[in-house]
């Protein structure tokens, strides 16, 4: 491999020729050999909107000149549509500020910008990328600021529209089968009646409440640390450069982006990406009770519940030919595990800064933005493979329905509960219907039982 | 022990004779003997609120007599107070549901009633544990109502007033210290200068930040899930009655709750539990940070960081004489560890759910309510025992901060970062000062030093 | 309430006139209101064991009186016998080294002892709490002997024991049911037959499993930090005391004690513990397995899987008559999210100590104490109120057996997996039996099918 | 892109031209579109060397011809080598027992085979991959068998190695620092001391527990699934074909296979996988201690403890000129945050098993490696790039050993524990020596206290 010769403060590197890096990067990819997790493209693109909308409050604040901004804009807008992804080879196990990232950032946007202008890889001239890329920064402030522009892109741009089309899903579902009366369960044990239009709903709002906490996770994550640069005094800026840089970074994304108010919390804490992956959870908690519900309503097709029939995507079974599995919900329900577990390790790493700093950054990043991106892939697939194709199978219900001894609970009002219980467990017992036994203990006449026992007046309020 | 025989569906039981619970509380006393963790009182006093506003409400639509509906009402009422927690023995590893404890309160409530109106212990009459007390009710929709309504009093009465106290403390000592100039680290290393002041205000604000996740979390909570019965559909209730019941516990505990909008969700997740424990972790994460930022400043008193005098309230040591300790930090990191845990319980048990019901409800409400206490009580004990006697050490400060190398960092924006890394360098090497070094390698002059590294003008965006 | 004065190196203290504690407990009273979770009987024990075989020790080598020892001796047998637990008050959320608890147990047994020789409460003479009855000992070093030895013999008498029972009443069933045979499920699907011993014999060999994981987890927790005093020199202490001291326990409580090898580590480390946790985690999967497995094939009864009738031991709902549900295993799964969750707080506590010392010891004596308890709790119960009485409903299981269409797997080796693959697809659509639509398409005879697809023959290796 | 036509149960897919991989690993890319996480190497090895097992078993006993097993065999070893990496284009968040990815591999290897028989790519003959290269297997029983054969490699071949080099360093530096008296800290105070080789022999003894635990995992991991095929039951396989093709895996790796004894646990229940994470997190626990005292010790340079040197291998900070971070301890504790994680994952996925398979597989393979890649590359990279070059300060240990007021409990034995608490707090107060005030107070004399108090005299038991 052809190399050249970089150097920082440290001394001289040998770095890749055709290596867009340079000396502090190459030094990460030495020290730290350590698995091959590397920073997503999500983050990648939020360092670039962070370098640009600095570099553009910068030449604002004739903090650099208006000539070199345009070149790192424009070097940082290459960074942000992917063109240089290949050259952020660092892993997730570096320095816990990300300083390495934000340097490696740094470095590939001065020599895109410095060979654009003419000059070689290396050069440092006329940008330098701590002098001009990284001004009025510190990987304390930038780090995490990419971090929250990151995680709000991706959950506006990815999570939010599959979570909504899920729920869009699942509602036409529920709309559908609103006139379907089916058996409920509670405790695996047979129960009252209610629609699966009902119980279609029931996840329906548990995504709405999703989206609703994923808004309220935002408001925290809107807040930006850019501006404390090294502590959170931001020393070497200028006094209106955070509040101006937030506004760039709104411009740029669209997104409500705000200024931290306190920037020594917005460095040394992480509570609001902590708090992020608690929504993420609950979501997790959420989709794991539809992706089961679905999948054991859909179980058999001989000897289960099989209520539901759902899609067959592939052959289930390399040896047990003609089996049919629900991929989709063990897809999401793994997924779901590695949300808690990664919600796990950012509660770890987010109670542990010290003074002004939190150095456990890079793996806060890598699992939010994990959690994030599994999420919003599984309910899309979910959504596409398996809900949209949710049909009911029609005579297991019915023939479920009109079993199950639990339709006894709309006897209770007339006969009381002791007696509606000794009902239910005779006809158990002896293997008879309600209805017979019902009469032949004198509790309600034919016509009575007739009267209340109406599965399809069992799904609403009904007393009067 | 004199016992009196009760009986309930399944037949006979006995009962300690003067125990005011009945058949099915004796059940799970027996059928139950796992552990010793009972559900706390905050969860008493909600069932008994429930149990309330369901009696109210059953008698305005005409459910039940006024005068049962009375004799209900007192004995809730003296549930509410504590009077009859002796009379709540079971245990949390019951059925998932809660319908032991639920019964109990039926049962308890039942008896006192009954036993004022003059008719013996487990007469069950005029007033029935089912038929009149859970009136209307199922365990699937009360017994997760009294979580919320638990969940909500104590966030409300106990954990906000104690996080905003802390806070208050806290944010007094930032204004006292506020002229205190002090070291900064990153990385457990020697960064550039701050005030004392500014890094209490850090905690200032991660506190205040808890303090609205507390309320995003509440929203959810209000969300009663009464009126849902069985499996969410009503069954055996009123139409008005879940609207009703809810304002009901509005006017009995001032706060906000309103009935779910979907019932099916509110029986068989519990989502808003799980978001709730996702605050309370945040906060954890928030308290964690504090609690060890303070232990370490006072770390000491000799060979450690030495910049803060915390209270002395014990001995710190059986062997070690006089030795004192951060000990109320170290209460509140352990109580850190127990919700960061809760929360993995939490989780857990809230993906949990099948069909219509989550069975994981008694843990849910054990841990969660767990997790508030230890939260507050952690909060009150470290406010009123470490935070209002926390004093700077004014000398360590000082020296600390007038030996530090980053405030090299000062020199930045006039030398470059290349050049200011070699004066820090050269000054560890050497021994020397960084004003000696800057000099002697003609970077700058002893008047352009003086001039530039100011600890007191670096505490502040400085650049113009 | 009437008090004497104690007072300890910080000063005079105010205590209970009765109380059998002294200073340092009042003041951790007064400084530590935080919850209301106490040490486990099973630490106290712990605690009196370590305290009594420290005074032998002490004796033996000289370093206290005969006669003091004595009656430190039979004073700390009545703290071993449970006599004392009431003068046991402090919570878990005190100082991180359980330095008040430890302190707690010297007050008490100085003071029993110094009134049995006469003396008042209080006196500290003859005997004297840290002089003597804590002689040689730091709560650094005895009170993590104290929860290795509580851990240990709360796995050793309760729940070995309780997994071997369940183990053996699974091991039961699965003999009696070895001749069910029954369909297979995998991804909740129908899949080739086992006998229903088979599928219970997976559940024996799992806590076969568990009980050997207990066995390497003990080995762990048999070495024991006494010795090491305050930072794990032993200083204050006999060269011969550690190895003393901990043959001494190994007589008191029958158990293969030995002193740590590297007491450095077993003071700042509580690896033990937290790998000790690691094995009741695995075995909290385990039983999550089996509760669930049970209660999926006991669902029902008429609209679930019902293979399996598990006794009835209480009304299973306050609104819905006669229902039953699976509370045992409800309570079992339950246990199983709390134990996964304390295993969180045992990690994140046992991997932060810092230096000489681990200071998160109550909460993981806590953790690991409760985890012991309810899972062997857990076990009984299950075992005796769910296991022993499990029947199998050999109707349910014939039709579903003869049902399904996975019996086709057995035409594999003479077919093919693609064409047998055709006719399960094909009786699916078109609802008809395998051995149908497999003549039909002359992929074999009738004879062929009969010889071949014999659920009897299919749940053993079958090919010569 | 040029495709061509597979087809398998489902009927026709494209798939690209010069793919090995065939129609279900085509479907499968289809259908789960998810993250971007794959199966490591390490698991493609192991899914080669299984098809290996297999195939060698498969012949000797009869099952296929000699001939169609040498040119699996040959495949196999091209899977093994890693030559087809490139051809595992499967993620994670598939199928949950893995049968995708253990299709994928008998297509791969199919294809791989037919080919150099002269056959095109999808021809499926001579060779089948469900037919041939499944042979006796089903991914239930195979893909669980690659999932242990992965992680014992990885433990034995990466992770083993990786602690016991760090075992060594740390060891070595024990040894070299044997003679260093340095004050001793818990609670982060000061405390008695001991010598900075006893304090790494702490990390020592972690580790070779560490390492002992390692092998306690490995003895569960080494029993194979393999042959229990779909269910457990060994249908389709030959009945000596479980143990021979575990033997034959013992011959290919080294390792000490065997044949699990319990098929039914072994498809079932992944507990030696959540067993094996139990010994990984109790790892990560060591290695967070290890890694956070010695960023502790080495804090400063001039503000922290400053006890130890570590190297410098990178500039610090993109602000703080010339600023050198502990950056080797700041990746291992992201490890060890990401491992706690992942235990949570592997817990909530290896307790949800239904009936006869757990269906969690992928992600529990995929976070149990993950955990092992990281483990073993940070403990290289700290050994390498940290531990080795540790130095002591023995300018700052000497300064803090000689100021600390913990030498004061030494004077136990003779003046008791309350005249020396009066000492240490008298000398902190008065801002004096220990021996001033001690010699003041006429509890010693100063000849007493110079013969009592030697720093290094109270590095060991010390008591006659």
């Amino acid at each position: 491999m052809q190399t050249r010769i970089e150097h920082d403060t440290m001394g001289d590197v040998e770095v890749p020729s055709e290596a867009m890096w340079g000396a502090q990067t190459q030094r990460s990819l030495q020290n730290f050999k350590i698995g091959q997790e590397r920073l997503p493209r999500a983050m990648i693109r939020a360092m670039g909107l962070v370098k640009k909308a600095a570099a553009i409050t910068n030449a604002e604040l004739n903090q650099i000149p208006q000539e070199l901004s345009h070149y790192i804009v424009d070097a940082a807008e290459e960074v942000i549509s992917g063109k240089w992804d290949s050259q952020f080879p660092l892993v997730v196990w570096q320095t816990g500020s990300g300083t390495q990232s934000n340097m490696n950032c740094n470095e590939v946007i001065a020599n895109v910008a410095n060979q654009k202008l003419g000059n070689p890889l290396g050069s440092q001239k006329p940008i330098h990328p701590n002098d001009h890329v990284n001004r009025a920064q510190s990987t304390n402030d930038s780090f995490p600021t990419a971090i929250h522009v990151a995680a709000c892109l991706q959950i506006n741009e990815l999570l939010i529209p599959a979570v909504q089309h899920l729920r869009d899903t699942l509602d036409q579902k529920s709309k559908e089968f609103s006139d379907i009366v089916k058996i409920g369960r509670t405790h695996l044990q047979d129960a009252t009646p209610l629609t699966l239009g009902q119980e279609f709903s029931g996840y329906v709002s548990q995504l709405e409440h999703g989206l609703k906490r994923l808004q309220q996770a935002l408001s925290g994550l809107y807040e930006l640390p850019l501006g404390g640069t090294a502590v959170g005094t931001g020393l070497n800026a200028h006094p209106d450069y955070a509040e101006k840089a937030a506004e760039q970074l709104e411009i740029l994304t669209g997104l409500p982006f705000i200024t931290a108010p306190n920037k020594f919390e917005a460095l040394a804490g992480r509570d609001a990406a902590v708090f992020a992956s608690g929504a993420l959870k609950t979501l997790a908690a959420s989709l794991n009770k539809i992706a089961n519900d679905i999948r054991w309503l859909a179980s058999g097709p001989r000897c289960g519940l099989g209520e539901l029939r759902i899609p067959e995507n592939e052959p289930g079974s390399s040896i047990m030919p003609g089996k049919v599995n629900p991929t989709q919900s063990e897809a999401m329900t793994m997924v779901v595990a590695q949300v808690l577990g990664n919600d796990t390790t950012i509660n770890v790493a987010g109670a542990s800064g010290n003074f002004e700093l939190n150095v456990f950054m890079p793996v806060i990043a890598f699992n939010l933005l994990q959690s994030i991106q599994l999420l919003g892939d599984a309910c899309n697939s979910f959504n596409e493979h398996c809900a949209v194709g949710i049909e009911p199978n029609r005579e297991k219900i019915d023939y479920f329905l009109h079993n199950s001894l639990m339709l006894v609970t709309a006897l209770n009002p007339m006969i009381g509960y002791e007696n509606a219980a000794k009902v239910a467990k005779t006809a158990y017992k002896e293997g008879k219907t309600l209805k017979q036994v019902a009469v032949e203990l004198n509790l309600v006449t034919e016509a009575q039982f007739d009267a209340l026992v109406i599965p399809e007046e069992m799904v609403s309020p009904n007393v009067k």
